[in-house]
């Protein structure tokens, strides 16, 4: 991998073209698996020399640890502010949960990519900020029910279940979500919490 | 692939390792990917040699179409009774999710498999059946839903979003799930189900 170009110009041309590579491998991930790729498969799908694409990626697994930093990074700064007050729990769970989707819509196949090499990051130390990362997220969700729980406004028997289930709904949404259609990221967010948080039974 | 054994003591044992090799062979397509998988992975999960391993299957996508119809076809046998009366549609659907999750249980890798391959079996016509099957469950939960719906136990502002929102809460307990820990299949498909009737709004 080169080192990026110094000069502030040519600086967001590589940067913005290293985000459409890394973009266009984690396309090419989700469809064939991570470990099924090959260095042939990235030049085909990013239309760059062998060199051209050394130059903005350092390996296969430098590509993997950037497409779960996309994904991560971006999501944790938006929803850092959402685990504590300003915000009643209902509120910043509705906020989270907006913020999340729409992330995830803008992220199909990074989700994809992260469900599906959930076993590649389980436990070697290489893998301990994109555990980290996960872990805080989920912490962040867990905060805002735990403090429903305990302002009295949610009422949940089991509030670690209750987190991984909402987990899974938002998760999930990649297998069958295309964006375009009858509803928005927004939309699908509303009713999610809606269902969570009213349930269904009349 | 040889034709099995005739005597039915024979056959049955055949049909018992057979079973135990495509156990196997989901447990590395969950790990590593089906498309990374090498003959020679499920040749050293299997402890079978490669005339061995040709005995129970013909071919790594006969082996994939197993895994499924594994997972697909004794779930749809055990849904069926419950698409309709009787029972009340809240009953119903809670001996739907249980029967869904112990099936989960047993078949975590065959869970995993399935989701990262939804792109595999997305069009191709040697697909069909996997893709019915599939269609057919989904359309067990739909009915229960709809259903109950139409008694007035249920309101569902988007049904379709409801039902997709709970195939995701199943579907993604394999990323999370560790038999023998806190919760057992049941407990967790009671949970699901207090959560998706009840809301957790106080």
């Amino acid at each position: 991998m080169a080192a990026p170009p110094v000069s502030p110009v040519l600086r967001e041309k590589y940067d913005r073209r290293q985000q459409e590579v890394i973009d266009a491998c984690a396309r090419v991930f989700a469809q064939r698996g991570f470990h099924a790729t090959s260095i042939d498969d990235l030049i085909a799908e990013t239309s760059l020399t062998r060199g051209g694409l050394y130059h903005y990626i350092g390996s296969k697994q430098e590509l993997l640890f950037r497409v779960f930093d996309e994904l991560m990074t971006p999501l944790l700064e938006r929803a850092r502010p959402l685990a504590a007050p300003p915000g009643d729990p209902e509120e910043r769970l509705r906020k989270l949960t907006r913020v999340w989707m729409r992330h995830v819509e803008g992220h199909r196949d990074h989700v994809l990519v992260f469900n599906q090499e959930r076993h590649t990051v389980a436990r070697d130390p290489q893998w301990e900020q994109v555990r980290t990362a996960r872990a805080e997220f989920e912490g962040i969700l867990a905060s805002v029910l735990a403090e429903g729980q305990r302002a009295g406004s949610f009422v949940m028997a089991d509030p670690q279940l209750t987190a991984l289930a909402f987990l899974g709904m938002v998760n999930h949404t990649p297998q069958w979500y295309d964006p375009g259609r009858r509803l928005s990221a927004d939309e699908i967010a509303e009713g999610f919490c809606d269902m969570l948080l009213g349930g269904i039974r009349a």
